[in-house]
């Protein structure tokens, strides 16, 4: 497995960071997505590459009810044997104070809650309302951070709902406040049914931005469902986000979407920031080593254009003449 | 088969041209690198269904020695049975004069040439070298020209090529200054495999444009190896460049990657052009379904994000609850 020479080409863009943090969320929003339940060692294998190839932030698991996602049923007892990695956090889901109680009995030190800027999908995901979110991470939230927990707030579905339709972004700056001002440290602002488009991602930021929220505290989430996600990205980046969710292999994927595709592929990203010269501290190849191990684990190639091409090449003839004309 | 009510939201970019002219090479670099050889009277009606959904330029097939691309040994029956429409062009790829007399035979009043910016894959594509490749159009090109044809000039490996690396950016200019010499209309610029990212992009083309070469008379023509096309084209787009090749379904691809990925697929850009509010005029499901139709044809799934998401839609239930937490 190898990358062509001197491939990508570096040509920097001073418009764009000149380093980002890869927020990697395959174990838990990519596994918790896929069809195939993964055995406990295999995960903690897969976390063990994860922090090896590179990445400084693995989201591990989720502290769920085990009906609502049985693929992570076994959070409590994966978590604790993580061997974890001196520089990489481990930031674990939780849904409510149950959850916060399983992840701190685990010795989980970063969380995450999981909003959603429309009513129709709190009602469908949280069972709750837009406003009733708040009110059930308030308490999440408050303990955390009494017990020094770091803290990050996804949102959810924001630019677009299946059911809603386009989602207003005032709506979402109003909803991502209120995150905020229940104390989380960091807002992943999620496209997750992937129908963003760029300069949409850049009126988004641009509101939070107005409204006091400067990119240095906002991730940006985007789902590959229609293609979009790294041209989103692109796109975040020039507004001055550089934090950024992806998943290994691009795992994972909406059920809404009736698509294959999942979160972006974080081996996608990474070919771009290379050719971009932007810093992330990743070894494309070993992650890609990584990948293609969990694709053999799920019985399916990975969505992951990178994976593909370079877990693809290790054997391929370049004598072959191509069929240019 | 739908798109979610109002998605994408329409969020203009006032650095972006307000229309697009796409051009659609499905016919002709898609088909030529798939597997199966498609029959005469699909390929008709594919290239109809094309032109039905709002497509203007509709590359139809190649005049090259049916040894070197089997898949389009049938151009001579092909192109004169094309029920031509209106306001629709239907350009073809000869390789030589040869060919352009097929091209001219079979009724084709617009063709394309296509050279490359590197020496090894002039040597391997064409049996010729990076200078000699324009004493073999030289006369094609001058008698297209004399007879009224337009004429278009591909230059692949624009960015990156397989045995020598990177390209040097001074090198591509001069190889397309070499083709616009010669006479060509318009020069795409081929990522033939798919290697550049978005700031490599915005570096070659503003050095056409320092050249005098600029946008208006060049197009860009990305394949998604490494995932990148459609950042790319974005990135295109906001240098100026108002023509952009696509493949219904992505269909093709390069041999070399070693992946399953091949050209742009036109749905995947339709879907970020709706979103920037670009106009293209294409019908998108109409185009969704031609090619889900062709990837049955052909035996697998269509490689567009858009075209698996849409297409697989239609019997989605969407009142499942989504796993977002």
């Amino acid at each position: 497995m190898s990358r062509p020479s001197g491939l990508p080409m570096v040509v920097r863009d001073p418009a764009l960071p000149t380093s980002v943090q890869i927020v990697e969320v395959g174990p838990r929003d990519g596994l918790q997505n896929e069809a195939t339940t993964i055995a406990p060692d295999v995960k903690l294998e897969f976390i063990d590459r994860l922090g090896a190839a590179g990445l400084r932030v693995v989201e591990a698991t989720s502290f769920v009810n085990p009906r609502w996602v049985p693929q992570l049923a076994d959070a409590a007892e994966v978590f604790p044997a993580i061997r974890q990695r001196p520089g990489v956090r481990y930031p674990v889901l939780v849904p409510n104070e149950r959850g916060l109680d399983g992840a701190m009995s685990a010795g989980a030190n970063e969380i995450a809650v999981f909003a959603s800027a429309t009513d129709t999908f709190a009602r469908r995901n949280l069972a709750s309302t837009l406003d009733g979110q708040f009110e059930m991470f308030a308490p999440v939230v408050r303990r955390a951070r009494a017990e020094g927990l770091r803290v990050r707030g996804y949102l959810s579905m924001c630019y677009g709902d299946p059911w809603e339709g386009a989602v207003p972004p005032d709506q979402v700056v109003a909803a991502g406040r209120r995150l905020f001002d229940l104390g989380v440290d960091e807002l992943s602002l999620g496209d997750t049914i992937g129908v963003a488009t760029a300069a949409q991602v850049t009126a988004l930021l641009e509101l939070f931005g107005r409204n006091g929220f400067g990119p240095e505290r906002l991730a940006v989430h985007f789902h590959d469902t229609y293609g979009q996600a790294l041209a989103n990205t692109l796109s975040a980046m020039r507004s001055g986000v550089r934090i950024v969710d992806a998943s290994a292999g691009g795992l994972g994927g909406c059920p809404f979407a009736g698509s294959a595709t999942g979160n972006l592929a974080t081996e996608d990203l990474v070919w771009m920031l290379d050719g971009l010269g932007i810093e992330h501290g990743i070894d494309l190849s070993r992650l890609v080593q990584t990948s293609s191990w969990m694709a053999d684990h799920l019985g399916r190639p990975s969505p992951s254009a990178v994976v593909r091409a370079l877990a693809g090449s290790a054997g391929a003839d370049r004598s072959e003449p191509a069929k240019g004309q």
